[in-house]
């Protein structure tokens, strides 16, 4: 993308009503806007990491065996009625009347649509496990929206459900949820705790938060510092092999971690002190299994085995990508601005052209950007002809991981200037030597 | 992906409710489901359609320049009153107060809050050209919502907008939206015809639909025949080039086309008898300039290279992808089902296991679908233990464009059967015949 035809309206000045740095952030390089309270839109830029960070949700959800729909924002109040959530969701809960006076809602969550879709369908425990997920828009009329997108009223959800004839099945289903979010928190570059929780309207007696630690946190959190060293799972993970997936469960469930909400001070300096992490942290992810709580009320059974009818045991799991890509930025930033993981970074690099209109400089950036695009990169090309300084503040601010400085200087001599954003390390190399280097972190 | 794993509910028989033949195929292949009136779930069959054509409509708006983002669903009524729109809109807008009293809408449209964008940001004709787009969710309160997704009242919509200096630029931005749909609506496998066309409550006095001819089609068409030959502009257009677009333009509008509400009978009855083609159509994409129609209300404007602030041209360009999977099932489908054209097919080829659990099947199968899984191509492998007139109804009925018949006497003869959804053509390959001839069609 050249930037003089791109739309990336960077501010000068820092917004006054952003409280946190990433909001800060995500105003000052033309991520967001505000459209009305709570309620964004996502910029280009912004888009563009949005996009990623749902393709590497989408990738664990469908590596664990789920199966992606898309349900619609708008249900009938009904549904809700069945489950005894409509009286007591209390006012986050965006009450419509359509022309013909019909009760609607803009969907919170969507515990009850699921579960209709799976009744409606689902007669035989053979078509058992079932998880069903979507990336769908969501409502929550909060009384005081702040942070951004961080605590926006109108934000992007993955909400997965899962279905299973017994506890014991429904279990393993929770499992590979556990497992496909650790996976997942790892590729946007987050190292993601798994704490015990509360469970909230959604119910159930079985819940853990995803937190990361992030020194601007909203939250108190505390835990064993082995988390920071556990491994991932890896790509090759069985997810039907249930001891195994039940072994990584215990394993990052073996140490203490909690929310200040579930906080058991006694517990905690049971641990010895050097061990101990008290830090603040950012729910990313909560997963819960909350058995029939829906299926009992709203009638979701199959023929088990035995020829008899059985209540299916469910649970649901949801990541907000609208609010990750905030936390992101908490986690990963400094004081010139926001520093991307590769993974979900909205340009892999930059090539600033440091003389706009010089023929070699245009020659050689031109053949960079051309040349990677090609290659696979998403590639942005700093083509304007604003001043040195303020194209090096906008490639910092944007915190693309690698900068391609290409000055008359360098060019005279076959070489450009590469800068790493995250390390600040720079090196001067030949033009096809950068290529080559960037063209391998592919 | 293996049936027994997947969420495809099938239904045997014929929906009453449905009217039209996209609409029954899409409920009996299991890939929407009504959730309230006019409100459907995509399930996963029809989620990855919609996928693939949200794909394609994405590639070609960005290779015509078009910026992607992403507005939010809900927007506040105060914007709607600087247009006017908010009282002229009638009930079709679906109006909603949130908790604080604050009246709000769920966008039927976005002219009036792009407008908001870009007058907040871009202040000089040196940023123009520009033109943004998002593929979001709109709501539209029909009051008799029918014929599935064709005409729901949650939706989705591609909806461009562009900005330009001057009526003429405005022109040319018409021009590359002319051209990408055009070609977008070409490789979703239709022939889409450009008619002259009423502008509504949009308003402008430049607009064209384009409409696909299909027997089943919602309204009357006219046109001359020779729209059915005309060439499509190649990938290698050049869409900064003014005066190609415009040749472009001017061809494809050269000759007689219209729709029942802009219908010269005067003029249709003056084309040569053999040359006249009046039929049924089903409108997929409208396009409108409208100069500054919103611009001058809500105060767009741009400091011109004379020093002076000018009102911005505009445009708005929208296609319904929601719409557009039933329209191409009208024009492409036969009495067993749907037929795929492949671009948008939710997947390329089926392998049928005709006896499952038996060695060699099972083998030759997975063989088959692993490799050509690996080459690229999104398979669905029937491993289920139905008998094989149900296999042979469910892969007519889903239109994927190739079937592999995996049968124990042609194993046993390192063979199997390939058959061509569209043509119906059979014939018998060895199995690493078929893997090469199906991975050469990616």
């Amino acid at each position: 993308m050249r930037l003089s035809r791109y739309f990336m309206p960077i501010l000068k000045e820092n917004p006054k009503e952003a409280e946190i740095v990433s909001h800060r952030l995500m105003l000052r390089a033309g991520m967001i806007r505000q459209q009305s309270a709570g309620i964004y839109s996502w910029l280009p830029l912004g888009k563009r990491v949005l996009d990623k960070v749902n393709a590497i949700i989408r990738e664990e959800q469908n590596r664990s065996g789920a199966i992606e729909l898309l349900m619609p924002t708008l249900q009938s109040a009904e549904l809700w009625q069945e489950s005894g959530r409509y009286d007591d969701y209390g006012k986050e809960m965006l009450r419509i009347k359509d022309r013909q006076e019909r009760p609607m809602l803009y969907g919170p969550t969507n515990e009850e649509m699921i579960t209709d879709i799976f009744r409606s369908s689902v007669k035989s425990y053979k078509d058992l496990p079932l998880n069903l997920y979507h990336i769908q828009l969501k409502f929550r009329d909060e009384i005081r929206p702040r942070f951004g997108t961080m605590r926006s009223r109108e934000f992007l959800m993955k909400d997965a459900y899962s279905f299973d004839l017994t506890r014991e099945a429904a279990l393993h289903a929770y499992n590979k949820m556990f497992v496909a979010y650790l996976r997942t928190f790892d590729r946007l570059g987050m190292r993601a705790i798994p704490m015990r929780a509360d469970t909230g309207p959604i119910g159930g007696n079985h819940s853990h938060e995803f937190i990361i630690l992030a020194d601007t946190g909203e939250s108190e959190v505390f835990c064993h510092k082995d988390f920071v060293d556990f491994d991932i799972p890896g790509i090759d993970t069985d997810f039907d092999d249930v001891a195994a997936l039940q072994g990584i469960f215990e394993k990052w469930t073996s140490r203490y971690a909690a929310t200040s909400e579930m906080h058991d001070a006694a517990a905690f300096d049971a641990i010895a002190e050097g061990e101990r992490v008290c830090a603040r942290g950012i729910e990313v992810g909560h997963i819960f299994y909350f058995g029939t709580k829906y299926s009992e009320p709203m009638g979701a059974k199959v023929l088990g085995p035995d020829g008899k009818e059985h209540l299916v045991h469910m649970g649901s799991y949801g990541i907000g990508p609208t609010r990750l890509v905030p936390a992101i930025i908490e986690a990963s930033h400094d004081e010139n601005g926001i520093i991307w993981p590769q993974s979900v970074a909205p340009f892999d690099a930059v090539v600033i052209n440091m003389k706009a209109g010089d023929a070699g400089c245009d020659a050689a950036s031109t053949k960079i950007y051309g040349e990677l695009g090609t290659a696979g990169l998403d590639m942005l090309y700093d083509d304007t002809d604003d001043r040195a300084g303020a194209k090096f503040a906008t490639a910092d601010l944007i915190g693309v991981p690698w900068q391609v400085i290409v000055g008359p200087r360098g060019v005279a001599a076959g070489e450009v200037e590469l800068k790493n954003r995250r390390t600040g390390e720079r090196e001067t190399l030949p033009i096809d030597a950068v290529i080559a280097k960037l063209g391998a972190t592919r």
